[in-house]
């Protein structure tokens, strides 16, 4: 895939204007293009693993695609593959929560037809993202017996219960757990219990104990998986699936199951003149209180796509009036748009789409996997912020702009 | 309280506008209003078991608003209140799922600190309002010890063992059924069978089937509750609680517990000239895809708020491109807004709020209730669509306008 990146990373609340730069049109067919986020600190150590199933996924993603399918099943496969990883916080491996148990959330939008499925703090299945499939694939099929309406969202033993009954293997909790995982809550256990411990002696003093220990987010909470992609027709789609917090509360449900915050997905209609798709990672309850999947989404529908997403991570993200209290807003999207093209076309049985993608995060790294359905393979990047920058105070952003060329078939 | 209260049905998809007449300034103190939804249909010998309760409801949180509590605090009284009905259908009475258990979903939002807690699927709690609003004030304090991040939304078990550990009594499931639950439990279920036993006939015509029933949604189903507030200090804030659709799947969350979807409330800032206060009740799925809640206070920062909400029902809900394939799209919501009047005040030591309260619906009827801190008693209605309107396509819109005049003591 040819494509432009544009580095830039931000250290000030300020927006700062940087155009991006549209590439001349290419004679070659690029099919298809998304991304992979995963926000936290990745270690240069680990940056290799990151890469490599990023790579993975897309390469997933790309062959579902290639062999026609649109861009909802394509983002499936991907978040599948994400998922499977042990090194991810999504399925296999993910972060366990207070009581030492594993429950995940996953969602999905298909911009096509706007249908979403969720799934919240469900347990004992090994792909969360499969199970918010079928809930969209069920629903989008009309009522149930009796004129119910299907639902779009489970949680918990019910929606691991609906997964069962609609053929998706269970998968017993500690096959789900990995010796990383394991090993980090308890690391994660004795930390909380020793901090309770020092804190105890100022109970009184509750304030003071709540702020005493703000910086204490240890590596790799927030490392949930997410893709967007666009197929060959122009729909956008994209999910998201995360293991949540660590030491979370059972029962905790982030912005990977909530709609608007975790995943958003809109082709091109009337009042929008691009296809949108977004996916989000983070910390949950700041991304729920944000809306930011949907707000990234909105804010991608005005002229310029760099400076747009900027002021939405700077606006509606870091300097948002729902995180007044907040000092530190952790969070990262990844961010697709794309529209057909209006110059002249190669050929009449050629359509041109425009795709512009983007990153950003408030985190200190952020790892990005992205192939168009012409590649041989994926590349990856792992985004850091600038040395002096502040995590959850600054931001990077970046981009490239890239052109797909739809052949359509003229054989009878 | 003085207000006037202009009523307008519509059966068309085409928006009308009917200007909102605004009152002369009153020489009275008003300090307080809001209004209650329960969206469904409401015969006319129930009519008055709901009016009774909206009004307790309005009185419970004027109790509150008059002994000095924060809109926060009145909007939760009012649900308890609500919840406790056996009448509707949010926690005392609420409808029994799939399995034959109740399983209740809650949000709050606080428009002052924009801070919202939720649960969702929760069961053996009496009120989940108190839960929701308990994970809003805990998660206000801050952050938790070792820096974690409290959480806003707990689902399930989970939610139901946080609420007992923060000292919220639990209630045995039996006690909250009531008769009319479990009987309208086995008619749904007879019904259900019966449908299954004729459609299994068509068990290969899948889509045949899954439409042959579609207007048989039984009564009372989506007959949930919401309350909104404005206190002397011209705080909003906005709450609903829910039982869900009769015969859901156990763990289905609907938009009661979904942030953006169910309630909304947001203080004036900078971009938002007007305070907004949303509550919406009806069927969960359309309320979620929708976000309508969020929608409906958006629109209500322009000018004209009656125009305003009756496009946001018509362009947002009815006829949104997110329920395309729903041909029956049900809901409610009720709506209020304030600013400071900017015409002179009676006094320097007076501050006139002005409040615009509405209420709109696309189901067969909605029971509303208001009242003013002034007011001996609450003011009860039963809006209906009008005969010739065909519920799930066209809508019905009524609102009012009152001036709360905040006297600021002077006393030292």
């Amino acid at each position: 895939m040819h494509h432009s990146l544009l580095r830039m990373s931000l250290c000030s609340r300020r927006p700062v204007r940087v155009p991006i730069t549209l590439l001349p049109q290419y004679e070659y067919i690029i099919l298809s293009f998304f991304s992979i986020s995963g926000a936290g600190y990745h270690s240069e150590s680990k940056a290799k693993e990151y890469k490599h199933v990023c790579k993975r996924a897309c390469q997933r993603a790309v062959d579902r695609l290639n062999a026609g399918a649109l861009a909802v099943d394509a983002v499936a496969a991907a978040l599948v593959e994400l998922e499977d990883s042990p090194f991810t916080n999504a399925g296999m491996g993910s972060n366990l929560n207070l009581s030492g148990e594993i429950e995940c959330d996953a969602s999905i939008m298909d911009g096509k037809t706007l249908h979403y499925g969720a799934v919240g703090a469900i347990s004992g299945i090994k792909n969360p993202v499969l199970v918010a499939n079928r809930l969209l694939n069920e629903a989008q099929k009309g009522k149930l017996s009796a004129g119910r309406i299907p639902p779009c969202f489970l949680v918990g033993e019910g929606a691991h219960d609906w997964a069962i009954n609609h053929g998706i293997a269970p998968c017993p909790s500690e096959k789900m757990a990995t010796k990383f995982s394991l090993s980090a809550y308890k690391r994660n256990k004795r930390k909380m219990e020793m901090a309770e411990k020092v804190e105890s002696g100022f109970n009184h003093q509750a304030k003071k104990r709540r702020q005493s220990t703000e910086n204490e987010n240890g590596s790799g909470l927030l490392d949930t998986v997410g893709a967007i992609v666009v197929d060959r027709e122009g729909n956008v789609a994209s999910a998201v699936s995360s293991g949540g917090l660590a030491m979370k509360h059972p029962g905790r449900v982030g912005q990977a199951a909530h709609h608007g915050c975790g995943c958003w997905a809109e082709n091109t209609r009337t009042q929008n003149p691009y296809s949108t798709a977004v996916s989000t990672s983070g910390c949950g309850e700041h991304l729920i209180r944000t809306m930011l999947a949907r707000e990234c989404s909105s804010a991608m529908q005005s002229d310029d796509a760099h400076q747009a997403l900027l002021e939405a991570m700077q606006n509606k993200f870091i300097s948002s009036p729902f995180l007044a209290s907040e000092d530190c807003v952790l969070g990262g999207v990844i961010v697709l748009r794309c529209s057909r093209c209006c110059d002249a076309q190669p050929s009449p049985d050629i359509q041109a789409i425009l795709v512009e993608f983007l990153w950003s995060h408030t985190t200190e790294s952020m790892c990005v996997g992205y192939m168009s359905a012409q590649d041989g393979k994926a590349k990856t990047h792992i985004s850091r912020l600038p040395p002096e920058a502040v995590a959850g105070r600054s931001l990077a952003i970046e981009g490239g702009v890239c052109r797909l060329v739809e052949t359509r078939s003229t054989v009878d």
